[in-house]
């Protein structure tokens, strides 16, 4: 269950509707989860899968959106940072995965994009795929390439705009998170006229790290995580530009703090920010846009940025109380960090 | 009293045998206060200070020490950053004082500089002087200037490696956090056979974002404090490159979030990291130099990114429960937060 | 005289009709210069000065312009970069002067800036003031702090939007510049709808690095100058974000580099940029802004690319063809480089 | 031929013996090239390939490199760079393709990489893939994907310490210059007891923006090229921190400059350096490292500036005058840039 759920607030503002980055309209979400052995012991296993998060119904590439990327911790190989932090926009999905499907990701989102649109590569430019992904190794056989491209395309067809599965699901399939089971979670803050709504896939940390123990039923947990890592979308309406939301991705950084997080050394801890407000037409003549844009000083940044902190440390706790006791290669089993309700 | 000495401990590491940044060996730390009417009525008054950090004994400029920074959220005046960030050593002391003293202080430390390398600007190159601030405007006449350039020389001369004054003292003098008294606050942490220190000028945040309420005393607290900021210095006498020092300086803004900061945006909230292992030579001939370095993935970098987090957590909550109710212009009084024993 | 006059062009793109920074409308320099003994025997010469540059001819707190910078080497003492590249706006006018004239000027812009605003401080927060350097110690007493407060506010008060005075003049008195006597340079380009003009202060490279010698008669250069920079300052009023802002910024390099210099270690070669188009609102109230904002893929980017590097590389040539013969301390002197009408 | 040949000569400093990255002792560089019709009426085409570039002999991912990069313009999909910020080491080859093929290469290398390590994702961590890319769209079928995993691959294992081919080759195949025939280039510095070498994919441009073209003879110019990019790979064996070798990165961009290019808004303009001074070992016992560096005022520092930004151009420039007319897609062709003898 989500903590709220069961009793336990993170945080001041109110949550949106669903709690979900779904929350920001037009945002979509979709899983494609990967569970079964890859030979006949099953010490080989599939148990992993793919995220995608969609910033609006229509072609992305055709009408994109302001976005920001920030790395706390670049201990990753997410792909497509460099594009954003040239020119502030995002013109795909973006995909979470394991890391070593990053290829297969990208290759697969790649494919869908360019039959959405037959003229990049041939009367237009290029499009910049963005994949973020997490170490999953200690329970999927990475190195034998379960995610295929077909599974970002998939991922991507069935993105909705209901709820978010979270959890073990997904990208989240075999992530590991403070010891337990982690994975796919998320929240949302909504005030004034504008919600914030936050996706993690949360692979992080050591039990004895952890700051609300106290809130969750004991539990073996693993005692030596393999290097962690977690990625963390950040979706909101608010009419940022992309340096502003920079600055609101930055918060996301105190969220991840506050759950007991160091940033660790091997970890990859990345938030990649988008805002929906405006949609940057690819085909366009004149030289001029219009923006409107949140004026800087107004209290409302402040309170962006303390939606970003409360929805990233509830999005990664809503992903360790939903998460199940998952099983993956050589019998290895990650347990689920019951959550005591109160 | 520290809040250590109150029953009240952040974090798992131990810390050094003064709990503050002079626990770094080498590391002398002097504060200048200013306390007095600026005119018959007392109505402008001088409530402000300067604090002098020091990395070692020796000739600051001949034998410069590595360094890095960090800006969590840049809206401040902290000069010195550009060339630190170019060259990776700071060859000054680090002064803080309030904002619009940035000039004065810059001058004062120049003049002391200048005094002991009388080839500086003559047969050499010149000097990079490191100056962070804070606003104290609401406590100190800070348009009137009271802070003169000899202040800073006086700061830079009373430095000593005893356990640094706290609280409404030096810089601190007129800072406000969390809408109570803030000011000077330090802690250090030490482990294996290294100690990292770090000294905070606090002059953020509001009463309600305080996580730490419950074990402080009521008091009355500003409603509206004015834009805030915070700078943080880390020193440590581990061997690290600048990029080291940057991501252990990063990591204390996990302990700023956890006091209750969002890093708001009126606020700049920087980090000055140095390590005093290496002395890098200004005279030196040859074109090599050797230096031993911590192995980025041993994990005593783990453990300097957790004492940087409750370092920074501890010297905030110091700079609070060691500062005194302080009355400045306008007859304006801001409360010290009492501790609440345990 | 300007390069120009005598028959060389630099790029394709023609200039604005005063081929100075002042053709963006609204912008104004102005000088202040210090050329005199500061002792009975002369060895001891203040040979240096101030430049400002104005935004536009309103109150620059309260109506701040888009901002960015670009350091593309770092060993400098410019102040007030943090904040821009935070929040992307410049509120106060830009000054240069020389390495160890920064304190005193950026005191004396500070006090401008608060007579001309009584509630920064008081009912408002702080500003942020910009000072750019070079070190001019080889021809001037830098040692003896000849550059006082009341010199910025002068040269503040001075600037016109007449064409700029260039060479040995403000804070370009006592510069340098490929061993011959540089100094202040502007140039600027005109196209479409737009103008962007450059402004440097020129004090880097040695003789033999110079890529346009042939252009320019025989004359003994320094054979050692001391380490140099250059800032660059950069106006248009097209209307760009600070994100496109640091984009026109960093070509400014190219003009940079293609007049010989390989941006050498000692230097601080530092970009600042603004944009005219917009004004942003101190007191404001409401949260949003409306933005007319250039489209970033339209061939006007590609033709501000151009300009700025164009621009920038004419500046510096300008800032040497219009130097004269310059007598300084130690009765040292540096030559002009006479430039060879065709 | 090369430049160098036909009796033009870029910058000051002596070339290596092979005027090749691979005058730096260990590095080498392997190319595929691919050429042939994908359908019967031979539109659609492969005119693309991949090119890779090893810092050393040795296994790499247990024997990394010190290494650094730098964003020219960032419209681009290069990967890989996130890890290397954070970092400062390779700890995998260089991989050069075209744009789409970047997931495919990938795929390949961290299969390669693998192979050689079998405790990769078993029990240690993960691997950092390095691959940078340019839009060959004119001339090759980008959207049919020709490139595959065996081919990244192939160029590794073909790669030798030979003087690389140059031009219309591996990764270079389809590349544009200027309009002409770009894509592979080379050259080298060497003086005191360094070497430094540079390889380019040169892939940007318009023929009006050239500057050398007085050295080159006529020929039909594509009039309107597709975006454009270039990748630039550094490689010394001067003893450099990250840090350093970013400076020295920064660099090539002077390079770049003055072959003509403003760094266009459509063009992803990277460069990833290298030092193989010293191997930094990925198993390794005790927390500390010793390292010889470079000091960092000394003037080797502003020689290697010097060297980057003249092989850079240099290389630049063979990449044109190496390269053959080439047919690709479309019935298409690119048209070889006849260098003139002197």
């Amino acid at each position: 269950m989500k903590i709220r759920g069961a009793g336990l607030r993170i945080g001041k503002l109110p949550t949106g509707e669903k709690n979900c980055i779904t929350d920001v309209a037009g945002v979509r979400v979709g899983h494609v989860t990967l569970d079964y052995p890859l030979d006949a012991s099953g010490n080989e296993y599939a148990c992993t899968g793919v995220t995608a998060i969609l910033p609006h119904n229509g072609n992305l590439f055709r009408e994109k959106v302001t976005a920001s990327c920030h790395v706390l911790n670049g201990f990753g190989k997410t792909t497509g940072l460099v594009q954003i932090n040239e020119l502030g926009v995002l013109e795909s999905p973006i995909l979470l995965t394991n890391t070593f499907a990053v290829p297969a990701v990208t290759q697969g989102t790649l494919q869908y994009m360019l039959e959405d649109n037959p003229e990049i590569g041939e009367t237009t430019g290029t499009i910049n795929v963005v994949v973020g992904e997490c170490n999953d190794s200690y329970l999927n056989s990475i190195r034998l390439f379960p995610v295929k491209p077909e599974h970002a395309v998939e991922a991507i067809r069935k993105a909705t705009a209901e709820p978010a599965r979270e959890g073990a699901v997904g990208a989240g399939k075999g992530m590991v998170c403070f010891g337990y089971k982690g994975g796919i979670g998320t929240s949302s803050r909504k005030f004034e006229e504008y919600t914030i709504g936050c996706l993690v896939l949360s692979n992080f940390g050591k039990k004895e790290e952890f700051q609300w123990a106290r809130y969750f039923g004991e539990g073996e947990a693993l005692s030596e995580p393999a290097d962690g890592s977690i990625i963390i979308v950040l979706a909101t309406d608010a009419p940022l530009s992309d340096r502003q939301l920079k600055r609101v991705a930055k918060r996301c950084g105190i969220g991840l703090g506050r759950t007991g997080s160091h940033f660790s050394h091997g970890s990859g801890d990345i938030v990649i920010a988008f805002s929906t407000a405006h949609k940057i037409l690819h085909f366009s003549e004149g030289p001029l846009e219009m923006h409107t844009q949140l004026r800087e000083d107004h209290s409302i940044m402040n309170q962006l940025f303390m939606g970003a902190a409360e929805a990233a440390e509830e999005a990664i706790l809503n992903s360790l109380s939903q998460a199940e006791t998952t099983k993956g290669r050589n019998g290895r089993v990650v347990n689920q960090l019951y959550f005591k309700k109160e």
